[in-house]
């Protein structure tokens, strides 16, 4: 389902988890929410780190994309990324939100930043990410 | 349930995504494996880059808590992590195994790298971890 | 020296490198100023990235000192940090400045950034300081 | 200079700082060796976080290139790295080595270690390097 730039249950992690891409915006920086969930939360009580990781790297990816796809889904490919975590997340709803801040025609780098719904923010991270070239893609017969 | 080292379905993410935290090895090093299935693919078909840290920052934050506590429960925050990401990962199991490089008795600095069945390394990560205070748990109500 | 807020000559590295350390703004974010020329570029004619990083931690760490200090001289050890390197920079005059933005009593999260003579960035870092407690210092007769 | 591996003097930075760059090891991991002296200490009285990070990015940038090219020469941009400092360095020499953990035509990862004399590791790194390509350094003259 894609509606007003909303991606919703695309792939087995999606599904699995339950996040929801935003990729509508006019600034052309997506967002990752997730209604965080005890289905979410690790041995403390609070948001697995590592999903704090996943919803960045998702919401990080997807800005990538809108660089040079208004639909977002051009596809990109996370070569490393950095997280720092801030503060830690209970229940409720938390966006992850993606910046481009430098690179060129094959890699880009990306902030992002992770809020909860009072808009603390829970965690930042920076990445570097790697378009996928179309050759490459039609070999892996994806295109 | 804990049965020889083997942490399954603790808490509701492990439980969502179903990977195993094994921490009885004699090396006291954590591993968490991971049968990669649909459910955790992301839109080019292979495990989600978010996974992938969450798999690591679970290896290498039980292995912190191994420094301390047999058991591999001892709470440890993470405060970093990066990750570099060598190669996709398809279906099949998957395993991230942690190491501690150094540290005190506050912060420790652990390594991690995710190999799949065949030995490949995937994905490599860094991390830096936080001793949780006995004081701050009870504060919390947790201990 | 320091005159006015700037931190110039303290350290053998700083006389080696020429660096200035301005620490007496009033929003409280350390600039780290460098005139880039001949004797800090690598093989291929531009700043070197090890002083790119260099530069980049001198401002968040005094950045950190500022936070409890405003002599900006409280020591802050460098945990850990990640540099993004954007664009080169030729000779010239460049600044990195600092952001804390976030932490507790012990760790600080702090940002830099690394800009030209004419504002581009060139690149940018996160970190993670540790405040040296007075007793360390104690013990290695600092203080 | 450059004698049977040794790359020594051969830009302005390496020149203010004393570093030696040794790429004709059997093992093609480039080392980048420095005898820590009073004019590259901090404040705190140590080697500079930063000229660790230089350290490094030396070792590992060369290691990428000797990883196409016997003389350690041909050029690789840091993209990105990742450095955690494990423990202080005195005056004395310390010696930072790189070695490729994967990566393919245009990307490499590659780890660093920096230890001490003693053998005891003071600090690792990781990061991304960009193989520079022909075709740019011809349109910027210098190639």
């Amino acid at each position: 389902m894609s509606d007003a730039g909303l991606i919703v249950d695309e792939t087995g992690c999606q599904r699995t988890l339950g996040y929801v891409l935003d990729v509508g915006q006019p600034d052309r920086r997506a967002r990752c929410r997730m209604e965080v969930t005890e289905a979410h939360l690790n041995r403390h009580g609070v948001l697995h780190g590592g999903l704090v990781s996943l919803l960045l790297d998702s919401a990080m990816g997807a800005t990538a994309s809108l660089s040079i796809d208004p639909a977002g889904k051009a596809p990109f490919l996370t070569i490393s990324i950095t997280v720092q975590f801030l503060a830690p997340a209970g229940p409720g709803t938390v966006t992850a939100i993606g910046q481009v801040i430098g690179g060129g025609a094959s890699l880009l780098f990306v902030e992002g930043v992770l809020t909860d719904a009072a808009g603390t923010t829970l965690a930042t991270a920076n990445g570097v990410f790697k378009r996928v070239p179309q050759r490459v893609l039609s070999e892996n017969g994806a295109a």
